[in-house]
């Protein structure tokens, strides 16, 4: 095994899980998917579409961060804010921002790196369109190697191929590897249709629109 | 609140819920214990006691790390090495090692962290006689707040106030904050009694015997 792909189901992960595939052969990548209690659980659907797309090994964890809540996305007492309120916060973190999470996946994601002898974990974080969460910038990447080089035994290593993209340049990548965007999903309210209101959904229209590609997903709901 | 307390039901953490105790009124302090499948589930138990006894919050969150496997404390299929085997494996790490376990906690107690307006961690780390788990170092407790004082929304730092210590540092630093020390748990078999094999309980009998003071734990069971 030499990749595993932290897949949420959503845009910029079905990117890097192609990006991972263009570069290793299927049966190398393993995807990893986190049921953490999520209100738009249908992107764990997605990412097993996705992963029988790919034909790589799935791998599904299960960490229940309602425990903790905290985020419109994990505590259902908090609505999912439309894209200005979400971004507007006086502290400048997104409502949507759930504490910790991508640290707590990185962790568990190195973990299985260690106990299946892999070198590379790959992530979807992107800085410049995701809207003012801390934990997916290059400089959190970097502190997350630094800590990883120190506090575990194989010292596998984090990988964000997209993480200076816009999300025009991801569509536009994505489209290069023949990314499968029907069968990812991002609207963070997880119902029948894309809200087209949350940061999710306002970042993807984005992203299609200035790529001048049409977004199967949007067209197949409409 | 002030502090969040990481609480195994060891003696290490025991300690340190002391010490946060000497430092805050217990109404200002919670401890956090992790159920995460671990072979000997009975330190749960012991860290409820603890808790009571130092009348704090305590918040048991589950996360199942038999998921990942990999080690002897996670994985029914490894049996617990004797102290001596289980330090003297080739890359010097030990079998009882839980892969990234201590990086998953930490960001799994700075999301409580986060919720709670906690600005404090505190943990049980030493490393000198820990025996050769990279994850309890004075270089990976600053990594890891390097990684939360840019990748988190809060910033909460960790502190581990034992991290210098030897063993029987603790227990002498124990005595003077009048831990109780029979309500603690430390052998990684969890049966009825403590197996004096393990690396746990050697560790803890070095302690308390070069600090000369009785460990009212073994003396109960033998």
């Amino acid at each position: 095994m030499k990749a595993i792909v932290i897949l949420s189901g959503g845009m910029d992960s079905a990117v890097v899980l192609a990006h991972a595939c263009s570069m290793y052969e299927s049966k190398h990548v393993v995807a990893l998917t986190f049921d953490y209690g999520q209100r738009h659980a249908k992107e764990i659907n997605a990412a097993k579409d996705l992963a029988r797309f790919y034909n790589v090994e799935h791998i599904i964890f299960a960490v229940d961060l309602t425990q903790i809540g905290g985020s419109a996305l994990t505590d259902k007492s908090i609505s999912v804010p439309e894209f200005k309120k979400d971004l507007r916060k006086s502290d400048h973190v997104a409502l949507s921002y759930v504490p910790m999470r991508n640290t707590i996946f990185i962790a568990i994601a190195a973990a299985f790196a260690e106990v299946l002898g892999i070198q590379e974990i790959y992530t979807g974080f992107n800085w410049i369109d995701s809207g003012g969460y801390p934990d997916t910038r290059k400089s959190y990447v970097n502190a997350i190697n630094r800590m990883l080089s120190i506090g575990s035994r194989d010292r596998p290593k984090v990988f964000a191929p997209l993480i200076h993209m816009t999300k025009v340049q991801i569509v536009k990548y994505g489209e290069q590897l023949h990314v499968p965007w029907h069968l990812s999903w991002s609207c963070y309210e997880g119902n029948q249709h894309p809200c087209g209101k949350c940061n999710a959904c306002i970042q993807r229209e984005k992203g299609f629109r200035g790529a001048n590609v049409n977004d199967p997903v949007v067209k197949r709901w409409k």
